[in-house]
């Protein structure tokens, strides 16, 4: 399609807010922020063929992971969302239905935020549809929540159930699924009100979203943070997915990502609902630094951060 | 080259200012923005084979003019630029040393202008270098500058000289060409200074940056604003590029993109030197919605936005 029909296209669908005085259509967007915030951003990509493919994907799910990506690293700070921008890069032949039913997905998650989409870009992709989101969030001053400061003897918890996007995508590469028994990875929730919920009451020390799997965030945390972790398997939140619904395996709650959970710390008793998602503590933070697993045959062992690649042409 | 060793190269040469409060390394880049400004937003892609081709650009200048199409647009709305944000997706044979140079050109320039690299993405490309730039300015509260301000009886400017950078990559078709002959194409200079210069002195009604081509840019000029314009043929400053120097062809004046420079409407006289770049009276502003050529023959024609596509596979 036609650059030009695309961004009136995206223009007329982009939404409002009281702090935006200028979105689409001039040459940057001009927001008047509240003061006494702190500001946050983050950029994310959203490539065809490494974060979704289009034989797996519907357009409105690859349109709510984009944003969902965003929108998870503004919760792991604590902060509230304010505005969101995409870059979009089509393939000339890549159909309309195609464009709007992303744009379905990805306005559809703004509007439940209720943050417009800003600005962005559009181009010509000389191949694959490539996205990139940028999501500005605030945080009163002062009070951001980063990776750096969780401390010895903090208990380590995670929101919701583990392993059941990357326990999709084994399905999908069985070429069998049904979208609902995976709402996880197809349908997820960014954490935005269980993040503000804990930065509000002082409940987190150090927190992360769980976007490259539990071993490999944890190890983000205790590197930032100068400590070490022990985890105890057996109080892992294993997600229930399929038809009928089975325990992912334990590998993928490990280190399967794109789960889209916040992995938080804490010194003080964080109840077992927050925001209305299950919050579980799975171990506590240690002096030193290095990550272990007690198994569930109760045995201690190291911890390695087995990064998650997405999923490639093989 | 690896995406852990990427993070970690960006990382060390990202720079610093006193409002980023965290930079690369959490889940989002957090800033603290003095009060009583606007905030402004710009997200550009720099495509491989759309944008730029690795055959003809130096690593360098792709990462220079990378930042320029952001800083640009700052400049457009007389704004200041605080910091900018990288995505960048690399198929996995990417030499280091590209993604060094690319790094060195696009760095020396946030250098220039005093911004970190507040952070970003990095991903694994299926196809072909993918970057988008992000970058975050300011300006006093309620001093922006618009698109959409330009009034009948107003003046049009533009910086600098026009047509440089089409004819490079015509000269980049042929086969042969020196990049020191056609420095606004290998070494641009967004004009931020002149943007914040005129606005300090609310000298310009309306601006746009030369992105697109002057007749297109223009359109946008118009539209927004609901005028036209009068072009005078002969007052438009053709840039004189290669070796020896040759004006360029009056059509890449006219419609040829990516100059950089600034397109302005005043009601008042604009210096013919504004912060160090010459500036250019072109023509006026009309009641008529529609864009009139006063051509080298002394005859008046309708101007058609013809919009610049960047060069492509052909």
């Amino acid at each position: 399609m036609a650059e030009k029909s695309l961004i009136e296209r995206v223009r007329r669908r982009a939404g409002l807010s009281p702090a935006l005085m200028t979105g689409i259509g001039d040459d940057c967007a001009v927001m008047r922020l509240p003061p006494a915030h702190d500001l946050l951003f983050t950029t994310d990509f959203t490539l065809e063929d490494v974060h979704f493919r289009r034989a797996w994907h519907p357009p409105e799910v690859v349109g709510r992971r984009c944003l969902t990506r965003g929108l998870s690293d503004i919760a792991a700070m604590g902060g509230a969302p304010v505005a969101c921008f995409l870059s979009l890069a089509l393939p000339s032949k890549t159909p309309q239905s195609w464009v709007d039913r992303f744009l379905t997905g990805l306005l559809g998650l703004a509007r439940e935020f209720q943050i417009p989409l800003a600005g962005g870009d559009t181009a010509q992709s000389a191949g694959g549809i490539h996205a990139d989101i940028v999501v500005v969030g605030e945080v009163p001053k002062g009070k951001v929540v980063l990776r750096s400061g969780a401390r010895p003897g903090d208990s380590i918890y995670v929101t919701g159930e583990l392993g059941g996007s990357a326990a999709a995508i084994r399905q999908l590469e069985k070429g069998r699924i049904r979208a609902t028994d995976y709402p996880g990875h197809f349908h997820p929730t960014p954490r935005v009100l269980a993040g503000t919920w804990l930065r509000k009451r002082n409940l987190a020390s150090a927190m992360i979203d769980l976007s490259d799997g539990l071993s490999t965030d944890l190890g983000h945390i205790c590197e930032e943070s100068e400590v070490g972790a022990e985890i105890d398997a057996s109080a892992i939140p294993r997600a229930q997915v399929g038809h009928p619904p089975r325990r992912v395996d334990f590998d993928l709650c490990l280190h399967g990502g794109e789960d889209y959970e916040l992995l938080f710390m804490s010194s003080r008793h964080v109840p077992e609902l927050v925001a209305g998602v299950s919050v579980t503590r799975i171990g506590k933070v240690t002096r030193k630094c290095e990550m272990a697993l007690v198994g569930l045959d109760g045995r201690r062992r190291n911890l390695v951060a087995r990064g998650w690649e997405h999923f490639r042409k093989r």
